[in-house]
């Protein structure tokens, strides 16, 4: 049993969408006492710190409706049902930016908003790149430009919130210490 | 007008809870046709990254109903309703940590899950740590352990996935590159 464990009583869900799903659940604290927990259930995604041979790292603009306002992120996607993290990480680089990459690693992942929601994001690094295409297979509703930004670059569009996700913020740090 | 700009044709509100709610947005997108955008409203939040005099990082020890299992992350909560950034990072450090700090310097804010939530945290490094009294002015429905990590017990939590949300994974990045 894990630390300060809070068993379920009842789960009701609230919504389910085409992304997210919503459940409340009435949960026994470790002092006996019931409270209710409100949690999103998402996928999973994956995101991408694609670096190019001349050390910098591809980035997508697209308007963000939850925000209201369109930023500047890292490649990502959101996993599809059977499809392995690193599966989805070279079909979401390559339908979003148009790079295939030669090597890949995996960093880590990470809960996004553990307060909340099950996100999780699977961090891949993917260097030697290659262009296959234009960014023309994009879903339907998705509309993107494509940016090469040096490290510098990152760092002014995360001062003028340009960059402004946390998955992103994570992978400026990580390139300032590692691209060189 | 933003790039990209999904304009609001109509906003149903499907869910309001404690600390989340639920709403749809109908959007017309650029090309014309109209999508759904699932989006969860959250208050915002602050996160610490609170630094001792032994070049220590303070951390808590919580369960995440989300996740299903305890995990460690820099002190962090919610915003209430009228209250600075500024202010409820001391107030949740004091909280959940028992720590007052001389020092505090705003690093920078970022949306957790830009593609459904409008969260945004904003972080704050805390220094010059004093200890206020034990940890007892937490929620009533919070259970937390409180630790000390050097960046290596850091390093080393994060490849144990026992450090496993994003503002931790920047924080841990943050830390390895000025907590020296």
């Amino acid at each position: 049993m894990s630390k300060f464990e809070e068993k379920t009583l009842q789960s009701t869900e609230i919504f389910k969408g085409n992304v997210i799903s919503l459940q409340v659940d009435e949960v026994q604290l470790p002092n006996g006492r019931t409270s209710n927990r409100e949690i999103v259930k998402h996928p999973g995604a994956v995101a991408v710190i694609a670096i190019t041979d001349t050390k910098k790292v591809v980035m997508v603009e697209q308007y963000r409706k939850a925000l209201e306002r369109t930023i500047v992120e890292i490649p990502a996607g959101k996993l599809e049902a059977g499809e392995l993290p690193e599966m989805t990480a070279k079909r979401e680089l390559e339908e979003e930016t148009g790079y295939l990459a030669n090597k890949w690693t995996y960093l880590q992942s990470f809960s996004t908003s553990p307060g909340f929601a099950d996100e999780i994001i699977h961090l891949f690094v993917a260097e030697e790149l290659t262009r296959s295409h234009s960014n023309l297979a994009m879903d339907e509703d998705e509309f993107i430009d494509v940016h090469e930004y040096s490290v510098v670059e990152m760092e002014d569009a995360v001062l003028s919130e340009r960059i402004f996700d946390a998955k992103t913020a994570y992978a400026v740090i990580w390139a300032k210490m590692n691209v060189k």
